[in-house]
């Protein structure tokens, strides 16, 4: 432990250990299905009780789908303040038979939580809250400000906030916000990621004649439905792995040389990750570094082509209609509006008959590497957990973090604090309690760094 | 009518009416589903009844599937002799809720009599034989001798056909072999048919990984198993719709001049075709006459495309795993084994994960339009139908001719009986009765046309 200030903190979370363990059993015993809308209300509710109990002042803001909480503590405008988003929401459980325990009753079993949203994301927000509380606790006080976000929509797609993130912009005013949410890197080391990826999906529907015909009589005069979205889809992404849609990777900015650095610093197994997928070669392009494909490149990505004929045996069927779901991952500096337009356009041009539906979408972030609170963050992370820090310049995946850095302008961090195998969305989510009360002294020690650093300074 | 020596035996016809279509009620009542093992040898008991009935010997020849029934009248090397082919066998009545009476309850409604193999094939085979029954009633005997193949495993591909043939090949000598099965032509006319398209089916099924992946978490580094098809496919037809497999097409023969002149002779109207079928085009290439892509031009139709999330919405998944099922048309002179083996070839050549699974196949068959008998033939089939006769050079579907043309070497002809809105494979099935008269006396005219015919004459 490199801060000594520290101490008494870690100490209090030492002994409380059990109480806290006891906490988050409690939590994710609510049920809070977003998709499904089960338990929502009990689960806010919830959520403001321990957010009170810290003595935030806390605002309910109702949204039409599930209400967002808002919760503050102090307001010091010459202390920095620092933002904790997460979302009291979890996945559907299904497929229920898969569990080794019922998703919502909490069960201990080698050093682990079992519970659906024990690690996505109620074990990691928990942990922020656990902080705070461990802080003002040992210490009798905060040095920073705190504000804190929770929403109940981030696994439907977060669609109300950025609108209420606008809508507060004043009221969430902060230094830096900080996510602890997804896995950590398998290492187990204190990782930072600074990015994240949109995402635009969409469905392109073809139908080419009023009914399926027969391949005899009609094939090599009706037009076939796959053959269209085949002879489409293969103008938007080459067989060497580029996307050939025009103008789409226009934006696109390349890694940073910090980022190029930082991405060179990673540990990677190609052969591993191989073997774990099962897979005998990774995809095109093979000229590209693996990091720079999955943070810094976009991909299209067809989720599911349904058409034709799908029983056992031979139909000579020419089918008549077909459908693809496609997602496109974005990168900064890419928006959604003009990634749909460029399919849009794209389409229109090679096949017109293809109708494209957009669905949903969300901007990409990221927070440069050399941010002056990021060497802060990075050095309380690292006190926290004795190590060196993994900085990855950004996740595969997305999270709504465009809504603090693209609408407020403020620098946004994942930190996250569960076990990389948590099997998120997955059956029997888990979080090692090792992994929860290390999250609660890296939340801590992001605190006690926030005291010893000046906005802008 | 042109000859005089047909009256009687029309007139014998007309007399029978009613007794001909109760005679048809008869067999259509009894099920015979190949496919679903229904049937089949009670069908094929009375198909060999009414054979016998006729006075002809009957040797029921057994298959590892359904049996065949091959029966003789007459066997006078001094005349010319016709083998008729047909099969007792039908589809499944499925989907049983669109029929508007039961498919193996006969019911007559405006002039149609209604039920499942009442046009595929039953009610055009029992016309020739009505017309055997008719000539012999007439004339008190035939100008030619008769042979008869009924097969009950037509609409399963007719899998034991080559080989019976190929082991009865002297005993089915014949100088023509004449199959009424399909629809006839819209415009009602006497229709003649010289060729069928041939088929090979098969699937391209390809693994990627050892499961689904996150579009996030591997977006950009595992190959996407849709991906994979849809380029491979890309290189198999151009969007242009010219077949790319290297070598599949090395060896189809252009048609003829008298197959380009019977061409020209069909009536076609685009706008009609489009409005029925719903299309707003016809498929590529634009610059191919409408028939000769149906009857000169192999097809490679995708008959069903199958790979990933499937449900409603988006789901951000990388799919590991897709099939595709496929079949090419085949035209002279290709044979299905060189077909699959170009496939396998083009496969592995550019996308070496995907694996081949060959089904079904079967070859092509034509018959020069200037063989002699055929002159006899449409003279024939004017006679019965007082008006001038389409020749078609080619089904684009398929029928197993091949057995006839390729192994016996003997001219073979589709005459179909059916009307054009027959409704094979499909619900509500029906034969027009003035059709199934009229084919019976095409069946006659045949036969007498053949008493005035010298074989190599």
């Amino acid at each position: 432990m490199n801060n000594p200030a520290l101490a008494p903190v870690f100490n209090h979370i030492d002994k409380n250990r059990d109480a806290f363990v006891a906490r988050l059993l409690d939590y994710v015993r609510q049920p809070s299905i977003s998709a499904q809308n089960i338990g929502m209300d009990a689960a806010a509710a919830l959520a403001e009780w321990h957010l009170r109990a810290l003595g935030m002042t806390v605002e309910r803001i109702e949204t039409p789908g599930h209400p967002m909480l808002l919760g503050q503590l102090g307001d010091d405008p010459a202390r920095p303040t620092i933002l904790f988003y997460g979302h009291y929401d979890v996945q559907p459980p299904e497929p229920l038979e898969h569990w080794v325990s019922p998703p919502f009753e909490p069960t201990i079993r080698d050093g682990r939580i079992y519970a659906r949203g024990v690690a996505d994301n109620k074990g990691q927000h928990m942990a922020q809250i656990l902080a705070i509380e461990s802080h003002l606790a040992a210490t009798g006080g905060l040095p920073c400000n705190v504000k804190f976000l929770l929403e109940g929509e981030e696994e439907v797609g977060s669609p109300h906030l950025a609108q209420v993130v606008r809508d507060h912009a004043e009221r969430l005013r902060a230094d830096l916000v900080v996510t602890a949410d997804g896995p950590m890197h398998p290492s187990g080391r204190g990782t930072i990621l600074y990015g994240v990826r949109g995402v635009a999906s969409f469905e392109l529907r073809v139908r080419t004649a009023r009914r399926d015909a027969h391949s005899g009589n009609f094939g090599g005069v009706m037009p076939n439905a796959i053959w269209t979205l085949v002879h489409l889809l293969a103008t938007m992404k080459s067989p060497d792995g580029r996307i050939t849609i025009d103008g789409l990777a226009d934006t696109v900015l390349p890694p940073t040389e910090a980022e190029r650095a930082a991405m060179a610093r990673l540990p990677l197994d190609i052969g591993a990750v191989l073997a774990d997928m099962g897979m005998t070669r990774l995809d095109a392009p093979a000229d590209r570094d693996y990091f720079e494909r999955l943070m810094f490149q976009p991909t299209l990505t067809i989720n599911g082509l349904h058409g034709g004929y799908d029983g056992p045996g031979s139909k000579t069927v020419l089918p008549a209609e077909a459908v693809a779901k496609c997602d496109i991952r974005l990168v900064e500096a890419m928006t959604p509006e003009a990634v749909f337009a460029a399919v849009e356009a794209h389409v229109a041009q090679h096949a017109p008959d293809v109708t494209v539906i957009r669905q949903g979408a969300m901007p990409p972030s990221r927070t440069s590497m050399d941010t002056p609170v990021a060497a802060l963050l990075r050095k309380a992370v690292a006190a926290a957990r004795d190590g060196a820090v993994l900085d990855i310049p950004s996740m595969g995946g997305s999270l709504p973090d465009h809504a603090f850095t693209r609408i407020l302008g403020v620098p946004a961090f994942v930190v996250p604090y569960a076990n990389a195998d948590s099997a998120n969305h997955a059956p029997n989510e888990n979080m090692r309690i090792d992994c929860f009360l290390a999250g609660i002294r890296t939340g801590a020690a992001i605190l006690t760094g926030l005291g010893n650093w000046t906005p802008g300074g």
